[in-house]
């Protein structure tokens, strides 16, 4: 119970296999670097970032004469942030990086999320931003950008969405035009992080709009298009305004009008997209850390609350600390085991990221990243969620106020579902993309948490049923009616990746993660096929998707 | 689906068979009454509430110079509202009320609730006392009293918990004392909400205070305390703090201190705790229809919106409404369906209170409303926020803003859970008093509802599941263990609460109800045992409760 964030992640760290394959894949990464890290990104977070949050919630960011004005306080802890290489850990060492593994940074962001979630959006964007261009961009664009970026001199942003295109991202009508020597874009952008701010000098829009004469995302090219011109003037880019919104209120959502604003080709023409992932993987990633960091919080101020509050016991005796009444002990435990297998899982993702990129793109780590990244991404946004209402209701009224930051967390933790990809179209992809196309994932999941969990039957039990399912679901490939199972499929999904990780976890955090496996996974099989059952086979084939 | 609120809930009062033997034991009480009722207060909220309470939520309420000061717009609503007779609808004729059932206010309130949560939270705890004041004070109290609440000329408050006596009721520390020809209290109340504001030119605090040399609820009577003496000067009572909470921002939330504050006694020394129940109940049953209003409010703004909101489908072809996506589909489907068995519960709940009254104390009524009413309280809570939620990811980023009135609701439905007996609270009592200490109310409820499902295998199974959970609970009885399922129990309660309902519903309406029936009810057994198998048997006998 009394263990740190930091010190929870490196025992953590210590548990996962991979953790040992990729030290020995990489000098540069061992315990002591990693204890290090996060004993750095710890004090940094709690010097410079934990005041932030609530300020920042309740000041919000406003627009004055077109330009974002940020809270109190984001100057000096961008500065601080960038300063201390925090950008730059994983970024290549010749764009200005420090080179380090992804799992070094996986494993400190959530000590920051924790601290100030929406002002962590502006970095994430950024060094997500400076990723894509270190992969994708020609040499003189990546030269120019991605060092700037590493050291925070200027910021970037991701824009996909349009007002009618918005999951539906094959609908963006965003225009992109070939001038004299380039291009230009033109057209509406919405739900952009940070689209302006005044942290830096210059902001790089990672863009996706319409260059070829296509229908669907084959249409799309990616761009950079610069808040302003090489020369300095504006670059066409209006702040339209910007959204209110339930939580988040330190970042910045704006809606965006480009008008012939200079842009420059990212990597190939059609391919916008695909490229982009790289940009969008990271920032899934970031999603199940801030799920992270907000569950960590919400654990440690309910089960500190918890064991001061008194109530109870009999009336002519004291009260007890309300950690001993069953309910609210029952609420603590479900808190710190979801949270704590969500750091297991995120760091097995993290390192799977790394192996893959040791072992190439057709390497098993590779296809059990695109399996783990709905999963994290979906679930830290479901668990910050759902763990920090818990927290509210250990708390009852005090939990409720602003005294206490459980209800910001609820409120921050609200958009999670929702961007980088809803829940609804991280379970299609877990279906469609990673079952009924191409189930190699899936397999080495399995094969993975079956050897680690071959003395543990209780996880066992939980993995075989999810195996199980996977091939029921699987046999009505393509069908409609077992698109209406998807979500139920995800769960199951998420249900066997925390088994997995129940052997590195103390026994009384993976308890409640174990606890009625079995009558969770036939709950969750009988909602994934019941969409196939209720339209008859006959009925399913002949209306098989496109 | 294009049924209003009003026209659902006419519709489900036909289909309770109580309803049929509520009409017929009161001549007052018939569907054309009903209809007229409902129709009238669906003008009355939609012209006077409906623009309140988003405006109540921006603005909030103040304390200025000591005095609270509600939002635009309250004081013409209060108006409004007691002149159209809202308050004293089913107060009793002789204190200027209409007479007419507690049913056919239940039936109206959630019209109200959908529009202005907060603002209401004023006008139930006044007519809630008004209740408790004509039924249990002295006849010139009552006189003085009970009229100018029913018009609305006055106000009231309930006033339990203190800064170190929250859902412990037993360690309340406010002293009572005998002056010369009556009483005075001197403490200090938290959580009140409208324990000030600028409504009425007077309000009464019904507060709980120790009388009584003695440990426990068995010291506490209770008190009217007037916010000003007879002869217009102040009462010793001081506004200390408006607590800032995450949503409800409409309903000042009160810290108050009393200062030998002259004080009424309501009723008998020593028995405050269960004469205040008569304004607990209505106060309970009033949470009930804020989830149910908040819940149909979710439901009508998702419908809508998902009939509009075009995205998807081939990119070659137009848009596809959202509302035919499957997963888009499988939410509207569980908002509606969890709204209309809430609706449809609590209008068995309201009714059997109103049989209740009719057959006495001692009759089967009586003790079925004792045993759905801990269901109501918890789950229209938990239904509104619920709802509510999924609303917010039907909408996607949308939903996420103040554009729309859905994070507002999960806001405001958020301490629903926690007022009036937190969720734990309410599992205590369903457990430990309506199966432990007297079944009785749970063998009405079973065998009502077979009856009402008796060709309904699907509801059937659920119900049977549900009444050996509760044979397997009360074989533990008293045992420390069986308290870790409490919380179980009264989920799979709920559950078969919702499957009785089922026959009342629209086909489509209750599948949702009934899906996974025998999986969900084993999962939950599986919870509520966990606890008594996880102790010892002998360390559960043991160790007995006192």
């Amino acid at each position: 119970m009394s263990l740190d964030q930091a010190e929870r992640t490196l025992r953590l760290l210590k548990a996962t296999p991979g953790w040992t394959t990729l030290c020995a894949a990489r000098p540069d990464c061992d315990l002591e670097t990693a204890g290090a890290i996060l004993d750095a990104a710890r004090k940094m977070a709690e010097d410079t970032l934990s005041a932030l949050g609530p300020r920042a919630d309740e000041q919000g960011c406003r627009l004055e004469e077109g330009r974002v004005k940020t809270p109190d306080g984001y100057r000096q802890a961008w500065t601080a942030y960038a300063e201390g290489g925090w950008l730059a850990l994983d970024l290549p060492e010749e764009f200005g990086g420090s080179g380090l593994p992804l799992t070094l940074q996986a494993a400190m962001l959530p000590l920051c999320e924790r601290h100030a979630t929406a002002f962590m959006m502006a970095a994430g964007a950024t060094r997500a931003a400076a990723h894509l261009l270190a992969e994708h961009a020609d040499r003189e664009t990546a030269d120019t950008w991605v060092p700037r970026l590493a050291s925070g001199e200027w910021a970037a942003t991701i824009c996909i969405s349009e007002p009618d295109a918005g999951s539906d991202v094959g609908r963006i009508r965003m225009r992109a035009e070939q001038t004299g020597d380039g291009w230009s874009v033109t057209g509406e952008k919405i739900w952009i992080s940070f689209g302006d701010h005044d942290l830096v000098a210059r902001i790089g829009h990672c863009v996706l709009a319409r260059s070829e004469d296509r229908h669907g995302t084959r249409g799309l090219s990616l761009f950079l298009v610069p808040s302003t011109r090489a020369c300095g003037s504006s670059n066409g880019i209006t702040i339209q305004r910007l959204e209110e919104k339930m939580g988040m209120h330190g970042s910045p959502t704006c809606a965006m009008a480009f008008e012939t604003s200079e842009a420059i080709l990212i990597g190939e023409r059609g391919r916008g997209l695909p490229q982009l992932f790289t940009m969008i993987e990271l920032m899934r990633l970031q999603t199940g850390c801030q799920g992270l960091g907000i569950a960590t919080m919400a654990c440690e101020i309910a089960e500190a609350y918890a064991e001061e509050r008194r109530q109870g016991g009999r009336p002519d005796a004291g009260p007890v600390v309300i950690a001993h009444h069953p309910d609210v002990a029952r609420m603590l435990s479900e808190m710190r085991s979801e949270t704590e297998a969500l750091r297991a899982a995120v760091l097995e993702m993290a390192i799977t990221l790394d192996l893959s990129r040791i072992d190439g793109r057709d390497s098993d780590a590779a296809a059990l990243a695109a399996f783990l990244l709905p999963l994290i991404k979906n679930f830290g946004a479901a668990a910050g969620a759902a763990v920090a209402d818990i927290g509210i209701q250990v708390l009852g009224g005090a939990g409720y106020t602003k005294e206490w930051p459980l209800e910001q967390g609820v409120r921050d933790a609200r958009v999670l579902t929702i961007y980088e990809g809803t829940t609804g179209m991280q379970a299609l992809d877990l279906l469609i993309r990673r079952l009924w196309a191409d189930r190699r994932g899936l397999d080495v999941f399995l094969t993975r948490a079956r050897a680690e969990t071959e003395n543990r039957p209780e996880a066992r039990t939980i993995i075989e049923a999810f195996a199980e399912l996977a091939d029921a679901m699987a046999a009505h490939a393509g069908e409609p009616g077992a698109l209406y199972g998807a979500n139920a499929y995800l769960n199951a999904a998420w249900r066997a990746f925390k088994a997995w990780m129940a052997p590195r976890l103390d026994p009384a955090e993976a308890a409640p993660l174990l606890a009625q496996g079995r009558e969770y996974m036939a709950l969750l099989r009988a909602q994934a096929l019941a969409g196939t059952n209720a339209l008859t086979e006959a009925e399913n084939r002949g209306r098989k998707l496109a």
